[in-house]
């Protein structure tokens, strides 16, 4: 018999009460639904997890997961369908309640870092997972998100990190100005995604490769690449921020890339030109 | 005065209903929705517009609209906010009908295609519309939607697009196989885009910059570029209908990145290769 059978206990409803940011804030928890974000959560960052709860058909099914939860010590609870469900409503019945242990920028500057992605006032959740994720596959060793951006640990931003969100350190709530000078104090080139940019992508690209027009920016160079909001941008006094603008070549008769696809050329250019 | 003021008018319930996919196939037509979007459908595809309405708000604010459908002849009705919001909920003021006129394989061949975007089985109309959007930023010549993909003119694949609709060739309803056939019988190579895949982007590129491993696939060809599903992938029967099948890398620890994403850093390889 599962443990939790009723949907409308305290603790069925506390967790799913960690959807809302101020829940996440007061208790100093989040929420991480479905099996491949629980997973890595477990793989990767067993130390912040506080409980693992599935329906006994996902503890079937991912396996791995008790397994792995059970070797690091953690609680694995079961509940029936309904008290998943009602802990959310995308977990396929896998969830974890995690502690926050907010990254600070001096953590990250002890890796050493070499490509970094910030984010600058970035409100949709979907897209700061997306970016996540990608700036993870790209081989990025963080993710600041500055400014006005949305919490990472926003239900729908992990989500969208399929995990990612526990592979490299992601910083939040920090102010853009001072995070820049910081990068670039750490000998980090700062380049800002613009769609009006003073140099293409491609002439960085040539350059690195060694076919190189001169005067461009350094893609070899350890690089913070800077992305604004999804909808208007950088402003323009952000992007005075960055040593310079780039623009991703729009090669046919779209006005512009979205953000998530648009970071994601920069940052493997990077990683590519970086080998 | 605005011309249509009844929310519950037939005119404007009929334009909602073209929402739902029955609706558009037995009408022949579909809806574009937003600013964005139905400025490029009266810019590049005028002949299919049947109706333009905005409010009166969106007339001035957009008013580039008003002019380009005027100047084309295409007939411009105002209404009141509440009947846009009736037609559709993400218009910011600004809807247009237009006839569907679908693109044939025929068609596409006529413009000697070197890059072509081939999603198999991709069911999310904003997954769909985002690789269109990016295909149309790469500089692809067309997308085709084969097998059980999502109809393109589905409402919110057309905002994802944002507009890129209307740029190139798009391609949908036909079977996969045979598109394949033909798509190889017309000069181009066909790569699988797969996170398994034999062949290393990166070795690709490398060999097209002239600094080559031998036998790779040469990415300055003619390519079509076929994705799969987002969510398995392409079945083993689908990829084997492609010459190779090709991972983008991943660098650090994600499992892969999502359809769009990986959709556009294959497209943006092949058309900074074919420069």
């Amino acid at each position: 018999m599962p443990e939790l059978a009723n949907p409308r206990a305290e603790r069925v409803k506390a967790v799913r009460a960690l959807a809302g940011r101020s829940v996440r804030q007061r208790t100093g928890r989040f929420l991480v639904e479905g099996p491949q974000s629980v997973r890595e959560a477990v793989r990767f960052a067993a130390g912040q997890v506080r409980d693992v709860y599935l329906t006994e058909a996902a503890a079937q099914r991912y396996d791995e997961i008790v397994r792995d939860a059970q070797a690091a010590g953690l609680p694995v609870r079961l509940g029936t369908p309904e008290v998943l469900e009602a802990m959310s409503a995308d977990a396929q019945g896998v969830v974890a309640v995690l502690e926050r242990r907010p990254t600070t920028l001096d953590e990250l500057f002890r890796g050493a870092p070499r490509l970094v992605a910030v984010l600058a006032n970035v409100r949709d959740p979907g897209n700061a997972g997306t970016v996540i994720r990608a700036a993870d596959a790209a081989g990025a060793d963080a993710v600041v998100l500055a400014g006005e951006s949305v919490d990472p640990l926003n239900p729908k931003a992990v989500r969208s990190t399929a995990g990612s969100l526990f592979h490299l350190p992601v910083v939040a709530g920090v102010a853009l100005a001072p995070t820049l000078e910081r990068l670039r104090a750490e000998g980090l080139l700062v380049l800002a995604a613009d769609g009006s940019g003073e140099h293409d992508l491609d002439d960085l690209q040539d350059a690195a490769a060694g076919g190189a027009p001169a005067g461009v920016p350094d893609l070899r160079t350890p690089t913070a690449w800077l992305f604004g909001n999804e909808a208007w941008g950088l402003l323009p006094t952000d992007r005075e921020l960055a040593d310079a603008a780039v623009r991703v070549p729009i090669r046919g008769r779209a006005e512009s890339l979205n953000l998530a696809t648009a970071a994601t050329v920069c940052l493997y250019a990077s990683s590519r030109a970086q080998r």
